[in-house]
C-alpha cells in the first residue's frame, strides 16, 4: 500500500480493476454482477446504479487536503463548466471581453484499452475515477474545468483576483501532481492488475490581457463562456507535441512562471536529429514562439513539502514548522515562494 | 459568386477577412475598428460587440433549408449541449442507462495559422461562422451537439424514435455537406483572400444497445450527460486517422448504412506501403474491428438531389417531381431511401 495522495483514487480503481463486469458480461445476460448487485438494463434503468455520488466525491476531494499546503489556500469544491463565474456577464449581456488566462489540456491515452477487458460501466468507473483526480487536483489550484474532452479536460487557471505568474505557477502545479498520479501511482496499479498502462499529455499557455478575447461560443443555449487566443489554441497543440506523462508549455509560462527556469529544456527530435524549439512562427515579423519541455519531476523533489523516493513515489513532509527557502537575490520571487508555500493551517 | 448552400456563411467570412481586424491593431490602440465602431476594451466591456446575434443565426440556419429535402424532415434549432433531452433522467435520477448511439467527431485544423493575420475578435468571428456551419447541418440531420472542443465539436446521432440505420445515414449526410464547405466553398474563398487554407477532418462510428452506456461524466454541477463505449472512443480515433477533409467511419456504420458498398474503401498506408485496415483489435477474442475511408464527394453526387460540376461546386436539383430510386431487391433498404429522399413539402 503506497502513502500516495492519491491513494483513495487507487482504492477506487482498483477495486473496479478487480471486481468490474468483464468483457462479454453483457451479452451472457449478466447484468446484475456490479457494485454489489444493482445493474443496469439494455435500454432500461436501474436505479441502484450510481457512477456518482456526491458525499463519496467529496470524501476524495478532502482526502487530497494535502495539497492546501502546497497551493497556500484551501481548494474549492463544485463548479459548473463552460461559465467561468467571472465571466458571466459575457453571456448575460452577449458582448465579449478582452482578459489574460492560462489554458491548460490534459488527455488522457490509450484508455480505449479498457474496453479489451471490461464492459463499458466498468470502463466509465475507472475512467470517471481517473477524471475526477484530474478536476479535484486543479480545484486545489485554484482551477477552473471549462470542458470535459472525453478522455480529457481543458481548464483555466486564472481570474480577475490573481496575477499572470500565480495562475501559471498553479496551472504548472496541478499538471505535476497529476501526471505524477498517472505515470507514478497508476502505472503501478495498473501493472500489479495486468491491465495495458495508460498514460497522460498536458500542454499550458497563457496570454495576457490582449491576448485573449472572451466570447460566447456556439449558439444561444447550446454554447459556452469560452476564450479565442493564439495561447489557448497553442496549449492545445502543445498537448499534442508532449512526450508520454511530458508537460510541454508555452514561452509565455516559463517567462511569467517563478519556478527555475533550470525545469525547461527544449525537445529534442529524435527522428529528424534537431531541436523541436518553435511552436508557431510568422516570419514576416520575426515572431518566433518556443515551446518547452517542463520537468515536472524534477520540481516535484526540490519542492520544500514534497519528498520523493528512489521509486518516484511521492510523500508529503510533515506540514509543521519553516519550510526550508534557499535564499534568493529577487525579492518577489522570494516572496512568492513564502506564499505558495505557506503550510496551511486549519 | 457560388450558388453553394452555404453562401451566407461565406459572406460572413468574406467580410471578416476583408473588414476584420489585423494583427497588431490591439497593440496600436485600434480596438474600435471593428464591426462599424463598436470595440472591445481592454479588460473592460463593449456593449457594441455582439459576436452572437440570434436573429442573424436563425437566419442563416434558414439559409440551409434545401438540406431538409435531403434529411426528409426539418431541422430542429436550439438545443443545449451535454444534455441529451431523450437521456435527461439520467442526470435527474443520478444512474445510468444502455442504449444505441452514433456518434461523430469534427476537427477544424490549421484555424491557428488566423492568428497570423487577425486579431482574436477576427479569428472569433471567422471560426464561429465555420462551426455554426457545421452546428446548423448537423440540426439539419438530427444531430445532437454533445460538446464544443474548441475548434471541434462531438455530435451523437440518434434517440429512441430513430432507427441505427437512420443514426448513421444522418451522420454520413452531415458530415458530407460540411466536408463540402470546407473543402470547397471555405478553400476557394481563402484562396481568393490570400488567407492559409483550414481543413476538416471527421470521425464516425456507432454501437448498439449493449455496447453504449450512458451517464453522468464528471461530478456534480460539473458535469455533462455522455456516453462511455468502445464506439465512442473508436469515433475520436477514427478522426484522428482521417485524411485532410477525410472521412473515417467503423465497421458498424459500414454495415448499418443503407448507402453503397462502393462509398467505403480501406485506407492505404503510403509510408509502410500496406493496407490500415483495423482500427482496433483484440487478438485472444480474433476480434478485429475495420475502419473505412468513406466517400463523400461520390456519394453527394450519387444523390438524385444534389449535382457537382467539374470544379466540385455543389447544386441542388429542383426539389420537384419524384425522385429516380434505383430499383433493388432489398424492400428495407428501397424504403429507407425512399423515405429519405422524399422532397419536403410546406
Amino acid at each position: 500500500m503506497s502513502n500516495s495522495p492519491y491513494e483513495k483514487y487507487l482504492e477506487n480503481i482498483r477495486y473496479q480493476l478487480q471486481n468490474g463486469q468483464r468483457r462479454g458480461a453483457l451479452s451472457k445476460g449478466q447484468y446484475n454482477n456490479f457494485d454489489g448487485g444493482g445493474g443496469a438494463n439494455i435500454s432500461g434503468i436501474s436505479s441502484a446504479v450510481k457512477l456518482f455520488d456526491l458525499k463519496k466525491d467529496e470524501a476524495l476531494f478532502e482526502s487530497l487536503d494535502r495539497l492546501t499546503a502546497i497551493a497556500g489556500k484551501k481548494g474549492k469544491y463544485h463548479e459548473r463548466p463552460g461559465a467561468h463565474p467571472d465571466f458571466i456577464h459575457i453571456k448575460e449581456n452577449n458582448t465579449v471581453e478582452y482578459h489574460n488566462i492560462t489554458s491548460m489540456f490534459i488527455d488522457i491515452k490509450n484508455s480505449t484499452g479498457l474496453f479489451r477487458k471490461y464492459e463499458p460501466l466498468t470502463v466509465a468507473n475507472i475512467t470517471m475515477t481517473i477524471l475526477r483526480a484530474a478536476i479535484h487536483t486543479c480545484w486545489y489550484f485554484d482551477g477552473y474545468i471549462q470542458r470535459f474532452n472525453g478522455d480529457g479536460l481543458m481548464i483555466y487557471f486564472g481570474n480577475k483576483n490573481t496575477t499572470i505568474s500565480a495562475s501559471v505557477n498553479n496551472a504548472i502545479n496541478a499538471a505535476s501532481f497529476f501526471t505524477y498520479f498517472v505515470k507514478n501511482d497508476l502505472k503501478n496499479l495498473f501493472y500489479e492488475q495486468g491491465v495495458e498502462n495508460i498514460y497522460t499529455r498536458i500542454g499550458i499557455d497563457t496570454g495576457d490581457d490582449e491576448a485573449v478575447l472572451w466570447h460566447l461560443a456556439g449558439v444561444g443555449d447550446c454554447s459556452e463562456i469560452t476564450t479565442c487566443s493564439l495561447h489557448t489554441s497553442l496549449a492545445s497543440k502543445l498537448q499534442g507535441n508532449a512526450v508520454s506523462n511530458g508537460i510541454m508549455v508555452g514561452d509565455n509560462v516559463k517567462s511569467n512562471s517563478t519556478f527555475s527556469s533550470d525545469l525547461y529544456t527544449i525537445k529534442w527530435n529524435e527522428k529528424e536529429k534537431k531541436e523541436d524549439r518553435y511552436i508557431f512562427q510568422i516570419p514576416e515579423e520575426n515572431f518566433n514562439y518556443t515551446q518547452w519541455q517542463f520537468h515536472w519531476e524534477k520540481h516535484l523533489k526540490n519542492h520544500p513539502l514534497v519528498r520523493m523516493d528512489d521509486n518516484g513515489n511521492l510523500y508529503f513532509a510533515p506540514a509543521v514548522g519553516a519550510p526550508s527557502i534557499i535564499p534568493t537575490k529577487n525579492v518577489d520571487f522570494l516572496k512568492d515562494q513564502v506564499k505558495g508555500y505557506r503550510p496551511y493551517m486549519k
